[in-house]
């Protein structure tokens, strides 16, 4: 349940400098390196391909058909933050199209992650402003009734806390709680760091059956190879 | 409910030039011009991105799995039209492709849209004949059972009446009826002339909140901040 | 109902030859030249469009959330094979990135067909390493439980024998059994031929109509034209 | 697109004792007898099932989220009526519940047929008030926007005419135009008239194959057994 | 983001008669007595129709496919308690049946509201162990992976924290807050009082255009009668 | 890929002592006694609560909006046996009614699995015919295209082959292969054996972590428990 008509001004983002470097690990390793959890629904595409992001979190509530939450918002952003916008039902509407994306960037924002419909969106390419939602609509919304600007929020089955990190990538979009974002940037480093040896044996035909010593369990698990 | 078996060959084609125009406006701002309705479902995508096109609408009738009025209507077609194709029941066969693509531009027509599916999607990105559906497929169609061509048909949730106007871009599909055209075009392009000024202003750093006079009838609406 | 736990090492592959032929018709075209059967459901979809491709399926049975069995199913990858991997019920985690990818790479696979999700996307897309894939998520998967490889699958609403040729493209992923591969190609080929001519024909202006001689049914149909 | 802010307030109904005896049919024979056609989407489910009628079509146009309408409309009810109500965006609110049903049973109404949700379901039932609907949902409306009364409308895919004849039943929801209802419950009563003498062959263990003579159109159309 | 591995065996409950007394009311004029907030996605419906209950919330977090944690969240129980079941990502598979039921009524467990399938549907039905679910499904799971009990969840869109009132029935799943539950009781109560007399004036005909004093703002409106 | 226009006549059907015995375990248990797999997809339906059979596969292979193959399977059909329906592509059409239903009853079939839509389902309750469907819907279909009888099928997602025992109840279809079945039987029964015991330790307020000795590994795990 959601308080309504509060806008939260004063927020704890997450470090910036974690927030801002966990973007190089993509959406998949951070996701791993938090075990697998905080990725929101698969339903969250994002526009255009290629952008890889990462920032803080500053929310906004929404409801069904009306953006006017979206220009209360707007006064929140701060250099480096990323919009997460949630809707108090499902709603495919276009709540966002190339103005509220001009004074958007103006503010700082380096993304929007929509839990709704978004216009204009081959302007917004033009623009190279990114944004990951559920649908495109050009549908256009009303300002008729207030939400909440900085409270939790449910976005695509995922809670997001102001200031929180979101990683967003192709891929998909991935919430860091901030008390677990130093170490999930840790973590995601000591991943990758790995991963190019990795690499590099099982483009030589190394098989991970061997590079992981499988041939063992899989065979303790009952596995049959039949010629 | 359709009239089945039958081809008007005359029919009522919203102005040439009102027509024309409005493919500049695109379908979000036409949409708001006609005070938001008019929307096709927003399942309706481009096969390729970045096509921005409107015309005068020939519709034809076709049903589950049968393409054969799409040669029907291929006949009907004038330069400037755009093909509207509404199935009997749902379908996501792949109705049109290269083949038909070529005979409806030496026809003349702008682009298709449908309520199904297409194939050789790749080749018709080549020939740059838009396309916009519900769904790709390979899966083909046969020609046994006959429908209408220019009869009103509902196409992904709207009514088009054969001669309105199909407004199509990245955002979605607009039908503009024949006889609110001329007055939906000015009033989109009334929308469209104090956009460029509002786009500098949010550029500089001015908040919607202020341009549009937003923080008197949010606080009316009860809307608080906290500190 | 599969048998799990096994892996057969010896399958019978298409010849060579025609599996490698198929790909230059597309999934359109082998659809058609089948009798409009073996199309996978229109879900699976390429993550990047462009690839063409045909080859040899070995399959794969994961259960969900787990991708153990895909590096098994790695070693028994040939050159020109394509990896075909079903899952024991709904799911649309990430199974497979671009490490994987590097390995089956390695092996010659020619491309992955999953009835699930994929991850990494980006670099999948610069490697050139073609996906159809029910999704794209950045959810990882474990490897706990064995399933199978080479065994009749059902993947995407199809069954996929091991050795069946696959053919895949921006219209959807095609199912040839070895059986009729040969006479399949020659089908293919045989509409391919024709279409040139017919092509060319359409593009001066003459219709559908008469070039396939439809008035006469239509007529016969009960089609009837008003003025 | 539909026109809004306006009540028609005299309408053509369908003479009543057609619109009446049509229900004994029940949909899916009145749907035949009009060719296969005049289905509304299959996602329209009767909230209780067993109830079958017939009558004539008042229409509503609503928004999303707003049922204010639904009061206008209760005033152009007559008894014999059906209350069909269209929307102009996908939604799924509560629309109606049992004030509202009250209303519309003491104005004469039949039934409701709605392409979004509805509440009280307990108590409609208990008042054997019956409602075809796409979903069911506590979720509450505003009554802030007009729409229109006793104009065409699409619900569920069809288009429905002030007028028109509903058949609704545990099988769905059909439409019969006016100018069709007289015909149609002829065609219906003949379909009907000779089914008693089929089914009593049928239960006796008498084939179809052999009742409608199939078995020659079925080899030439080179259907094979094999022992 | 989730704590994953910890059981809260501590909760705040919801004062124990308001909660009980909230079930007579029904989710609808809950929903609309907080405002029109706090339903559940509409997928969420009962197993069989009928029953109307309001209790505290003990929640618990599953894996997908894994219930390992629905024997832990047992013990948690107390008389008046619904356990509300959320999972890490989207599943149908049939986590609770007929031993499950038994146990958590042994222990008072009023129902199971959970975003996932059940099984054994007939006997919960016979044994009066009302579920509210996203699916039914024979398919079993396993117990391998821990999860939580008694932390906030996001169940079928909604955040749940355990203490929270849960009022269910055939419209529909509600969460109260523990903080709003007495003011939304007396809300509750309030809106009723009144619908008794409303009722009957409906059923006498008056129209809720009257009742309401609809006709003057729909006329300010812009509505238009037409004869 | 299916082979098309073909009727096998004689097929190797399950022990019918064995197929029978089934039905009384239910689709949940014998789904655990094959070791959780063999289940259709959640979407398949009872069309009536409260039916729980099983029988031996006849199979069908039908093309989209066509019954013809339904007149064909009922002379194949004999006493203990399940008619399952499966479609050439996805469709929710009302392939079958009452009529058939006669004709299938008298032939001995003691139900149908069909992954598309029936129709006449009030009459079908009223003969206690039981049916699992994808959907319900009043459109008919037309009799002009060859399908297959008694080949192996995908339906719902598994492979089905003709002599397979189908177990059907409230909580889905699962598919036992010829092969499996005895085994399954004793499976099923033994798991059944000792549920007794269970659910009277379970009703007597023992918790299922004590009764299956859970809190060792679950604290192993990794569980705690928080005051």
């Amino acid at each position: 349940m959601y308080e309504l008509g509060v806008v939260y001004r004063n927020i704890q983002r997450t470090d910036r400098e974690v927030a801002d470097k966990l973007a190089q690990y993509g959406s998949a390793t951070v996701h791993e390196a938090m075990g697998r959890v905080g990725l929101m629904a698969t339903y969250m595409r994002p526009i255009h391909a290629g952008a890889q992001v990462s920032g803080t979190a500053v929310t906004v509530l929404l409801h069904p058909g009306d953006n006017w939450m979206m220009h209360v918002v707007a006064e929140q952003i701060q250099p480096g933050d990323i919009v997460v916008a949630a809707i108090t039902a499902p709603c495919t509407d276009g709540y966002f199209g190339d103005l509220l994306a001009t004074s958007f960037k103006a503010r700082g924002a380096r993304a929007l992650v929509i839990d709704a419909g978004v216009r204009d969106v081959k302007t917004l390419g033009e623009m190279q402003f990114p944004v990951w939602s559920k649908a495109v609509s050009s549908k256009g919304t009303i300002k008729a009734t207030i939400g909440s600007v900085n409270i939790p929020v449910v976005c695509a089955g995922m809670i997001v806390n102001p200031g929180d990190v979101i990683v967003a990538d192709d891929d998909g979009v991935v919430v860091v709680p901030r008390a677990l974002a130093a170490r999930t940037l840790e973590a995601a480093a000591a991943r990758e760091a790995n991963e190019g040896e990795k690499r590099a044996k099982l483009a030589s035909g190394v098989l991970g059956l061997d590079m992981y010593k499988m041939r063992e369990p899989l065979a303790k698990a009952g596995l049959k190879y039949i010629d």
